[in-house]
């Protein structure tokens, strides 16, 4: 079997798919369907019942990821996976992870219609929980499978609501004190791509209808709480002020200097969300929480970068005479991804004729806790709408997406070759 | 009678009733008790019986006022009236308001105990939503009482949750389309005086035990509406953002710039309250929006304050290339309290041998609308704790509550007389 052996992926199929998925969401704009919720499950349980249809056997392991495998020629050789995650951040779009879950679900019929014959096992993958949006951690689901999440880490993330982790998994049939069972053996995985969308501007800009990573960001995650003082806002004259929204107004400004300075090129720090209380038009405010994501692909520089913004929040704290307290919520090295599974990527993309151009990826990725495990690749599909992504506003082309597929499966393939006259 | 004829009220008997009233609060830190909730409506019902069980006669206006007799030797003449407000902000304070119904209670108490022959009717009043955190705009029921709030406003007035004012003011049993019926009418009214606590530290600072209000703050309530564009935190360069979490921490820097200017000596600039949407940790903030409130006893600088900030807000928005939208929610002209009205506080204070200040008001009170109908004064009971307010820890002594209460007492006495005298 050689790359390019199978059919083509069609748009349309691709589209039916994405929308299937995105009809599955919370009222309100764009797609809500977080972390470890009745929605996400549900998602899953589409994935598995079309996995069923086509033969597969489908498992969902102790962290709650759904794993799908076609048998391979030779069981005992190690699997090829590929796959993402069907959650979202609050209000995002439909194509972030769902296009790599599609994805896994047209290679799986490409080849079990096409009558593939595959050496490995083929695995196909939707891993659980991997926005942070809800709990702050990002890959959970995958964290898990690498031996990074554990079950006593599950007992200390809380969400908005104040839920933690190991409840809300509980909630939705996950024993949070079974999790360990989830973790991949190295022996028992080959390698793993995953394709996604880009979240960026760069292939649109410069016109390759695929991306091609080699390195993705690393991401610390803070939470800083400002405590200032409540008080009337007639009553109390500005110098007398401990005013902890205006603190941290000067905190979220710093934090964009710091990664505007020249010396922090390609850091991206960003304060997605923030809770000021009382939250009365006549209370000065008393308290804040910022919630901060710090990315960067060098991982000095990320961890540099968060150290600065938080010596900077204390010095605001003490100018202002307001209280300051941080949290790392999460911290997540940057991920360089091996050269030979890139390049069986960009040869298939060769193969196929497709232009391709390797990049980094500003976003955390499942494959960045994959390659943990097992060498991972990953393919990145146009991003159109200015690169917007978690938010309604995210789109990629179905036809972009569908030839995305064909690279994927033709890597696949290559992979699943060329392991096997390694082997041999 | 003259002033300091009547018995002095007792520190216990004020503790009492602050802390009955204290005690009808929402779950959670201080006092939470909102404009037209059902909590505000149960408090008037308590000042209610409590007036009714001395032999007053009660009623509730078209506006949820509560308003309590005490009928003159001279029936045809105006009324000389005190009260204050029993609505909260989100986790106030016990005092705030409900020291000046307080006063009414127990200066109705000495007056039918004592036997007093007041000439002119006695009205002691419980003004409904006097605080604008619910609505924006502060003094509703006495807007509405002074002309000055109509039953079409209160159709555009609305709350956090989208709740209408006038429905608001139906769930409660109040017809919104009646307002009207509320105004007062000059001839029926002689002079009218309030306490209230403070909520500043000018008294504690300069040992006096009761402060006079010539001047009350004007506020000038803003809503900026700040729209940029949601995208994913690592995919999107800092250079290709519209943050409008990082536009709005800047337009709340320049308030505070504004306000600190030294031609705005006095001005105090708040943003008390912010949402920011999506309000996820890895999303771009897309929209954030702002409510601010502009105070100052100087009318011109108020509106001043005001334009600037608005101007500078859209020159952020067009650095920052996100959009701006300003909208006024209320705006309320600072008020100077007739001097007789003062004098005959002066005098009474004196009267008992308490040290007395004269000082501006920073905060709203229903006073200021009450002065379009009759002549106004207020009387300030020191406040403790650095003077917070619209906070749990807002406190005041209970002997400096008493104190002011017979104060407030000799004064309404002093005004009866005089008026009496001139009118003969």
């Amino acid at each position: 079997m050689v790359q390019g052996a199978v059919a083509s992926v069609r748009a349309e199929d691709v589209e039916v798919l994405i929308r299937e998925f995105a009809a599955m969401t919370e009222p309100g704009p764009g797609v809500t369907r977080l972390a470890y919720s009745r929605l996400e499950r549900e998602a899953h349980a589409v994935f598995a019942r079309y996995m069923r249809e086509l033969g597969l056997i489908v498992w969902t392991d102790a962290a709650g990821n759904t794993i799908a495998e076609l048998a391979g020629q030779d069981e005992s050789l190690p699997a090829i996976g590929t796959g993402s995650h069907l959650d979202s951040v609050p209000e995002g779009g439909s194509f972030d992870g769902v296009a790599g879950v599609v994805a896994a679900l047209e290679v799986a019929r490409l080849f079990v219609h096409g009558d593939v014959r595959n050496v490995h096992p083929m695995r196909f993958v939707v891993f659980a929980a991997e926005e942070g949006a809800r709990f702050g951690q990002a890959c959970t689901g995958s964290r898990i499978v690498a031996g990074l999440t554990t079950s006593s880490d599950v007992g200390t993330l809380v969400d908005n609501d104040g839920v933690v982790l190991a409840d809300a998994m509980a909630d939705v049939g996950i024993d949070p004190r079974r999790v360990e069972d989830a973790v991949w053996r190295r022996d028992d995985w080959a390698a793993f791509v995953e394709l996604h969308i880009e979240q960026g501007s760069v292939l649109t800009e410069v016109g390759a209808r695929v991306g091609i990573v080699d390195v993705i960001s690393g991401s610390t995650r803070l939470r800083i709480d400002v405590t200032g003082r409540a008080s009337h806002t007639g009553g109390t004259p500005m110098h007398r002020r401990a005013d902890a929204l205006a603190a941290a107004a000067q905190v979220i400004l710093t934090a964009e200097e710091i990664a505007n300075d020249a010396e922090h090129r390609g850091t991206r720090i960003t304060v997605g969300r923030i809770e000021v209380g009382p939250g009365s038009i006549t209370t000065i405010p008393g308290s804040a929480h910022l919630f901060v994501d710090v990315r960067d692909i060098d991982s000095d520089r990320q961890r540099e970068a968060a150290s600065q913004l938080i010596a900077a929040a204390y010095g605001v704290g003490e100018e202002r005479g307001v209280g300051i307290q941080v949290e790392m919520l999460a911290d997540a090295s940057p991920a360089v991804l091996p050269l030979w599974v890139r390049s069986s990527i960009a040869r298939s993309a060769s193969g196929l004729g497709v232009d391709y151009r390797v990049m980094p990826s500003g976003a955390s990725h499942d494959s960045q806790m994959v390659n943990h495990v097992c060498p991972a690749g990953m393919i990145f599909v146009p991003s159109q709408n200015h690169g917007i992504s978690h938010a309604p506003e995210e789109f990629s082309r179905f036809d972009d997406l569908a030839l995305g597929v064909d690279v994927l499966a033709a890597s696949l393939l290559d992979l699943d070759a060329r392991m096997q006259a390694e082997s041999q």
